[in-house]
């Protein structure tokens, strides 16, 4: 680089960072940026843990009184925007107490008997997740019964089912979503035990070893709704699992809908041409006036990439770290919340995109009825006359291959043709030929007769309401 | 490059690339040499499928009998390694078909009526990962006892707890150990999780679609011991999520090791020297012939990087595949095969190292001492005598300075020195300064005091004891 | 578990690790399995060594003579497969020593003096490492020319370019192809600079430290072939960068080939029919006689995920790992070895499915035809006439609009119905509606224009001759 | 959930997803929020652009001069805060075109012709890349600036050298800096290597295809400062290899500074205790007032890990796209600017934080001494004698036994005991058992003796020095 362009460089850019060590340092090291979304539960962690000195002794009940109300006060001032984060306070807790020391003095000063800030972030995640799995989950079930529905209305529309992208068998369009509908069941699943392992208080812990105050940690626990209590302080303040896992969660989660978005992608080329999402959820192009871009399907697909690197992130982020507790966990938090805000907003969009979808069934019944997928059922035909399902796969490759060069379909092949290949052909081979034969043939549970699909659709809708109760 | 160079690297490496391309495509393609590890789950697969079919009339009673035979006689074979392996035949199914075909003839090409290599291996790996996830559940339960029982015999034993590496508090030997005892009992739970989602049966679902065939999946979910049956076809044949929940689990699990492993690194080096490893797991150096590297731990450490890569190649294969089944499945296997194996080793290898672990209780003790890692309890005591927390935190930082000033320690500056800091100290306080004091007095459930441990111990052998049933 | 089950799944896979201690570990720690690979430049290296002890005197004529007709007659055996690897020897290092001494006895001995399998390890991957790069760099210009060969071939050849997988702008096959082109040119520059990285020799640090034997250097380098020696033996014997980059340059250059892979997926489907694959790089289905699978194409897609994996793993494994050698560096190798293997496998078959690669001509013109592809050119037509940008891009939505509606093309409203859209429209507009004027429109450095695709064919041409000198 | 529950949770989270779908898409698909950070080289990019139109005639001087003082004068808002940025307006270049038109009318609608955001993007962060780049290797010049000083100050500096974190041979302080400004040498590298590939001007590919009109691109790319121009349009927009190169490259970097950090944590403990920092970069403890902790250190190691989950996001963010620009590139652009930002700060802090560092001689001299360091000082005096290494080895191996069981050391070993385990010792023999011995042994290019060392970092002096011009 020349001395000229260094300058230039430098002048631009190099004033980040000619601050003093101090301020770079806090700089570095805070996290009230982006810990304060953590507010809400660390003022209901210290109310509960104020509680709780009282009812044992260690506070008094003016004490007690004094801190709740000084909270109180500071919660409505960060509701509405009131609230003055400081950096060099470094992070959420110690903002609120400083405030709340402040605002009532030497009360303030009691509040963090028996606790540090190892098992008091450690809680505050733990509460802040757990709101936020019960939303995602409630995200997931609007997401599953928009899909059910759209199982419901299509469960007998044919298009073609693929694999290797070429077409194999003619499915139902609702068979189809309710593939989905099955993904994103698991992922309810996962996130509810996630959230049972999410829902162990490690208040008490203290910095790592508990603390020498005779606290009763079942109070604590009652009080903030916590199901189960961590039972070695070490690990309530090293652990970082239940970030890990929930990121697990979320990347196999975002892994379904890249799958899905891939297919609505292809699906509104002109190439497919199988659905139509409305305007609302496209958007148009700088140059080309004549685009509709299927950006919310693409920018979703996109968001699978964050949210696998977040869960790489933290496995790095936690491996070799030796007990309890290094200030490396700090990097669990950004992570986290982009996650959680991701999955969130994917699932929403998804949920209203899905709602706009329009099958074109013409088209799908259309691609259906090409590329021979109904080889399979005159093989079956075959074997359900005597033949051994390997000789029956054979003649109707004989049978594909005589189509391609003849340019013709099976379902268009004489009797007579179809006879030279195998004398157990009859007439009736025609019904199994259509796409409509085809599914409705596939008829036991899990297949892809739309009387299946109605049945699989409506215990869907019986699962979707057992969760509500 | 050179031509001289050229040419010599040529002929070293270039031989491998000159064969005909159905050959290299053949090997580019085959999976047959790395799937047929799932030999015996195919068998069983397919007796349970012939059965089936018999039941429901489409095979015959003979035909089932040769099948069944036939199978028998092929899984002796292999077992004896008498079975010839082919690439040409492609996977372990097709070679274990045609050599069954070969054995009874036309019943052999029977046997893949009504279903497709689709569902088959789907199936195929779930049965062979129960298994699987059943052995690492009991290793699992063998490396927490060996935990549990240096606990009860380390359960007074102190030594230095840390924070951020630093001297923080002391705590008791048998504590740390409970804390990893803690983890692998999430990995414990989450691996049993895995296991119902992993139980589940895919054979029915044949390509994508079903089949024509009426068949009753019942009877061969109960002949394979499956819980449940998948009640989608596509979703059946395109789902790995089992696969990819199984890394994330074990890359969680082997995250526990990795700490594990960082921390006998660091406590059998010579400026730790907190415990000692036998001789059977470590080795020597080829060129220090003073040394005694912990090896192991540090293999386990490393291979933390190869799971946490296979649960990335996992989801990065997943990520945008349009359904149903597309031939990137094929590279689930390798990842999935050799988690297994890593986690298995691993285990197997830190239960015994585990086993030989001594502490060298002196410097354990020694190491507590230094630090001031009784600190907090003086802080404690104060607010114990009125003094609000912060206030005490300040004066006890005092007196650590005046400490490192005077070459001293807390337990060593006099009464008279003490009452200068607060007069609130007085003589009681020598009680609480010293380690023993320190850990005896966090006596709550989950705190280090040795009763709580052999508390903690005793839980947690009633808890291993009741997975025996 | 039940008791049964338990004894079951024993029997089965327990019996795995029921050895003894001592074979456990040996096979826990042993890595001639997998780096007996290296087998050919341990010897180099070995007998390197031995040359340069002799010309400082530290080994005598003899010795040197005896340890490399040893060494030689040992390479003769392990080509001829009739030497003997064992676990008990750990690594390819020891197992070559040890034949060699029980070869030659004393003076094989001698031959680890002034170094450490730190140094012989890194020296070994180091030498593989570069002839590998070699052969890849060799292959990668090969497929460059098949990819140039098809640009030529179809310079003209219309069909239509995407954004968003929306039909975008009419674009000539040639230039997909030469955008192809460029990316394996950025993989030809990175590999080359990972070479000259990994072209430094470490041999010489010994342990960690240097040794205390007067080495010269730089003629075990001259004699090695390495253009530069390492200046400081602890980094020598600790770093692994130059495979962490391997890795990663190998990570991109998969990414490419999973772009081109996912087009060839999509334009061998029945929807886009954009191209045919021979025969001999696609498969057929167990279960569909019809399919013609692309597999080779889904399997290199599929293994982007696998060399992702690997370059996760080796940054897993390095992280946080204190100076100098520590034994997780063992786990470098497969992670190196397999993206290796993989890496010129897949260039190796992709360079031999493109040249059975056929653009179905047809096909591509007539969806080039579709989708308004040339609206843009109606846009800069409108500019030419002195339209602003932006009210051109407007009217044109307009256009495309009313042609939607009336389900028109472009070309085929009338100049009336233009000119309502805008007056500045005249005759002349008919000439760059077409997706052929629009192509030979774009004739400038980079555009698509059938005049600079042969341009650009032509210098690529040049580019890959020039790296043949 | 209960019903109870749902509501609260709905009430504190779910207002976040009540508004509209318009606006929820437009906040999903709104890169503004992030992307502004590019204004700077928006505006210069379109200056550029402008002024390539005016000299080939598509722009008039009037217009081209409009929208440069336009384009200035939004500069200058930005600059001071007074640019009013909106999400409706999607991306940093529709903000300022927007604003551009409204301020100059028409002139600004002409700004966009012959080019489309596709190339714009991609133009803008190159640019961005280049400076930012520039900046980073200004810092790792000052870094490696500040360890070359420590190395020259502790050349003679004896410490333990570590193998598997064993004592392993005495090296010296400024031999292991030198290690680490090796490392960070290869990283100043591949970022410059990694700028020449960032050096490539997109313009002109506009969407995909190239322009109609007939646009220089020379003209431009010579005001902006670009090497060279991108030779294909359509991956022109299509790639991003530039982003991930650079993102692999920091990851390298930070997988550096995380061992860096792994040693100062360790270094820092009490019971290494090896070197001091100042209190300006370590935290003390809300709940132990003892400690000093090196957060700074430990949030660099943590650092690493979110810089590799943003590599692994890009990788599979590119997964399997087809050509050309697709929507899911948007999320490149918030892994591109924290690994940036992460990369400076860490650099930054770390630079000041090393020249803290104050290594505790004494300490370093005493932990050399033990561990039987100079072991393989005595096997190769023992070769010297005439002993094949591998016996020598073994009699060491004796040798170090026997101290360990009579508690004594290698240097305090009678000569009489020395010669029972080989007659070849004598009483020369001691001056290598000292580490200062050691070292200076080690007299060799690359090697450990202070003179290499002094060496070592006068070359690196020249080699910085030769940088700036």
């Amino acid at each position: 680089m020349t001395a000229e362009k260094k300058t230039s460089v430098m002048k631009l850019w190099g004033g980040r960072f000619s601050g003093r060590t101090d301020d770079l340092v806090e700089a570095f090291t805070q996290s009230v940026s982006f810990d304060q979304i953590l507010w809400w539960h660390d003022i209901q962690g210290s109310i509960a843990h104020a509680g709780m000195l009282r009812d044992v002794g260690v506070l008094s009940n003016e004490d007690e009184k004094a801190i709740i109300s000084g909270l109180e006060a500071i919660a409505e001032a960060i509701k509405d925007g009131q609230f003055e984060w400081s950096e060099s306070l470094e992070d959420v807790h110690m903002n609120i107490e400083a405030a709340l020391t402040e605002k009532i003095g030497e009360a303030g000063k009691r509040l963090h008997t028996a606790r540090s800030r190892n098992d008091q972030v450690a809680t505050d995640v733990r509460l802040y997740l757990k709101d936020e799995i019960d939303l995602i989950c409630m995200q997931l079930s609007a997401l599953q019964e928009v899909i059910v529905s759209i199982a419901e209305n299509e469960a007998a529309t044919i298009m073609p089912g693929f694999t290797h992208l070429q077409t194999a068998q003619p499915v139902t369009f609702g068979h189809h979503m309710m593939a989905w509908y099955e993904m994103l069941n698991r992922d309810y699943e996962r996130f509810g035990e996630c959230r049972a392992r999410t829902d162990v208080m490690p208040l008490g812990a203290a910095a790592l070893a508990g603390t020498s105050f005779p606290i009763d940690r079942t109070i604590t626990a009652k009080r903030l709704g916590f199901s189960a209590i961590a039972t070695n302080s070490m690990d309530a303040v090293a652990d970082r699992d239940f970030i890990v896992e929930f990121a697990a969660t979320s990347a196999m989660l975002m892994s379904h809908l890249s799958r899905f978005s891939e297919e609505l992608i292809m699906w509104t080329s002109s190439q497919f041409a199988f659905v139509e999402l409305s305007d609302a959820f496209c958007t148009g192009s700088s140059i080309m006036p004549q685009k509709k871009n299927p950006d919310v399907a693409e920018l979703v697909r996109g968001k699978t990439a964050r949210v696998t690197g977040h869960l790489q992130a933290l496995l790095v982020l936690m491996k070799g770290q030796p007990l309890t507790f290094n200030r490396d966990n700090q990097e669990d938090k950004e992570a986290l919340f982009d996650t959680v805000h991701t999955v969130k907003t994917c699932l929403e969009v998804y949920t209203r995109m899905l709602r706009s979808l329009t099958p074109l069934r013409n088209n799908l019944r259309d691609a259906a009825g090409k590329g021979f997928s109904t080889a399979t059922d005159l093989a079956d035909y075959l074997v359900r006359k005597g033949m051994p399902f390997r000789e029956a796969h054979e003649i109707v490759g004989k049978a594909v291959r005589h189509c391609v060069q003849t340019n013709q379909n099976l379902s268009t092949l004489t009797l007579e043709v179809m006879q030279e290949l195998s004398t157990k052909i009859e007439a009736d081979v025609y019904e199994i030929l259509t796409p409509e034969g085809s599914v409705n043939a596939r008829d036991h549970l899990g297949g892809t007769a739309p009387n299946q699909v109605r049945n699989a659709a409506q215990t869907a809708r019986q699962n979707l309401k057992n969760r509500e109760t």
